[in-house]
């Protein structure tokens, strides 16, 4: 099997994280941060070894600024209803996944909050930051931006409007779904205010993790309240993080795993996976681009502002057509709209969606000739 | 080590739940639902797999009205806000779970809906259900009860309750953290609209996975919207099961796990189950009675009405120091308030909480007598 699913998840998984898992099943098998007998210390001890590696990979100022969620999805949720409570619009770009443009359409809806949508200039940054600029004034509950594009891998220039959100005092949310493990987020030299993680994405943690790094003293509402094994007394749910926002059980055993995980990362350097993933896409795409059938969308041999997600159709045939038959040479991608609507409607891909291609750390380059082999004769039927 | 506090997670999970999780590391790692090669549809079938064995276990109507989320505190999150959008006030009992308590007070801090408890009389049913009836009427949105207090054990009669909800056409919310896989919950039978599990407790999967039962046609609003794989082309979520509530990658490995622990519990029996953990209680409660300086909250002897959880105190001496005495012995218990201060209210323990005691199929008869000749000596200091 060649697995190219790497966006919707990782696979396969580090050694360390399996290991992780299996030991934290038969050994912090307890219900950690309520009970003070020696596994729920360890269970904790375990937990905190996992904020403590999130906070130090994306900077952040202490470990109670990271909260684990079941997935990012539920990370966006938090803060965008958090900071929409006081009216106004957010303004979010237009590459944007179903996680930020769903809840921010409920918004909409229930006369909470507007919503205006930037347009990604993908030939110029400078247009692209004009576009918010443009939009962003005080009256912006907050700025939502992908920072990779979960279809066509573009890298959203975080740092620039970062800097009109600040102008402004606007919070800035980071959906990094598709770019954590990937390229450097410092949520302090980048100026993130809410960082949303799919952990279980380029951080090769279990699935079932998310995570939210705040770097921001506002504080919000909650949309999830709870036991949290503190101020058990009171009705109110508690003001301090991260047990504001982490009601009931948590997955623990998913969470440990994320300290080996990290650890692994950051042994392999983000910049050798970056490297090694990049490659690989710049070898198919070079090939791709060879053949007469196939549209490309984005151009990995021109940019280095590309996450690697590579995007193509073959002409005349159907993107889910395409997938299954490279599904049936036990070749694993993923076709149709990738839950991101509004990112096809920027590269006219509405029709259809586009076949989307992610390799991971373990991807090898026969995999990618493998693939290529299996993409050109389909083009060329 | 004597782990005694499943009411919090069981712990050790059966053989086969490790096994689950191992194989779906390696053999089920991809993002169900999303895409159609190989490992995807036998991710989503595993995922089946698990849903029909919840439906089956609690008689639910269809596969689609399973519904897994991180645990069972999201679970009630999502019923009682989405219940709550016509105004009105909810009804509870004097047992809840924070879980319950903070979602409602959150409601009625916002002045979207109010809520009234009514209180449990511990001697007599006809008591607890007049209690109910003298509150429900038309303009209640929903009741909300455990099935099984967390503190206490004491189950509630759910079925008489149910039965005023249906005369007055009010749906009915049942919390069964602490109940699911001990007392049979027939969602039909005892007319449940709403069934939320931490299939993790007494159903022994793994840590992150809770589920919300659904029985009824009736829609409402989300607490969270996002990717699910469907309807990708809309900014609106889906209004179909479970997709409606299900946003973002799950915890895949979690949740197919459920599957083999649903069979477990099936072969071993559920009426096993809860004989052999009663059994344990009423054979400590016999003991822990002849202790002078023990005091008692319920009666294992005396009552058929109690899930297997015991609270007590030792005269004198702070729960959490009793806890932290048998943890050196290396006995798990909790101490405190269990999250549940209402039932603390209505048991007079408010002042210190209680020691919790809960064993699961995996605690033997030892473990017991240990436990008692650490009690004993513990108070007669």
């Amino acid at each position: 099997m060649i697995y190219l699913d790497n966006a919707a998840t990782t696979y396969p998984k580090p050694k360390c994280v399996f290991k992780s898992v299996k030991k934290s099943m038969s050994r912090f098998g307890a219900n950690p941060g309520r009970s003070g007998y020696k596994m729920a210390v360890k269970t904790g001890e375990a937990i905190y070894s996992s904020r403590e590696a999130l906070r130090s990979f994306f900077n952040a100022k202490s470990v109670e600024n990271v909260v684990f969620a079941q997935n990012c999805t539920l990370a966006l949720n938090i803060c965008i209803k958090g900071l929409s409570e006081n009216g106004g619009n957010f303004v979010c770009s237009s590459l944007e996944h179903n996680a930020v443009i769903r809840p921010l359409e409920k918004l909409k809806n229930e006369g909470v909050c507007d919503y205006k949508i930037a347009g990604i200039d993908i030939n110029s940054d400078d247009k692209t930051v004009e576009n918010f600029d443009r939009l962003i004034d005080e009256k912006t509950c907050a700025v939502v931006i992908s920072a990779a594009s979960n279809v066509f891998g573009f890298l959203l220039p975080i740092k620039r409007i970062s800097q009109i959100c600040k102008k402004y005092g606007v919070p800035l949310i980071v959906d990094a779904a598709q770019a954590a493990g990937i390229i450097p987020l410092d949520v302090r030299e980048l100026g993130i205010d809410y960082l949303c993680v799919a952990v279980h994405k380029g951080l090769y943690a279990p699935v079932g993790v998310g995570a939210l790094i705040i770097n921001s003293d506002k504080n919000f509402d909650t949309i999830i309240e709870g036991g949290t094994g503190s101020n058990s007394l009171s009705a109110l749910q508690p003001d301090f993080l991260p047990d504001r926002f982490e009601s009931g059980t948590m997955n623990t055993s998913g969470i440990i795993a994320v300290a080996p995980a990290v650890n692994e990362i950051n042994k392999i350097g983000m910049g050798n996976i970056y490297s090694h993933e990049y490659s690989l896409l710049k070898l198919l795409e070079e090939n791709l681009r060879e053949m007469k059938n196939v549209i490309l969308y984005t151009s990995f041999c021109d940019s280095q502002r590309l996450a690697p997600v590579l995007s193509f159709n073959i002409k005349g045939v159907q993107s889910e057509l395409v997938a299954l038959s490279l599904a049936e040479k036990d070749i694993c991608v993923r076709a149709g709209y990738h839950c991101a609507f509004i990112a096809h409607k920027s590269f006219n891909t509405l029709e259809g969606g586009t076949v989307r291609i992610s390799p991971s750390i373990f991807t090898k380059k026969g995999d990618i000739y493998f693939t290529l082999n299996c993409i050109y004769k389909l083009q060329n039927k």
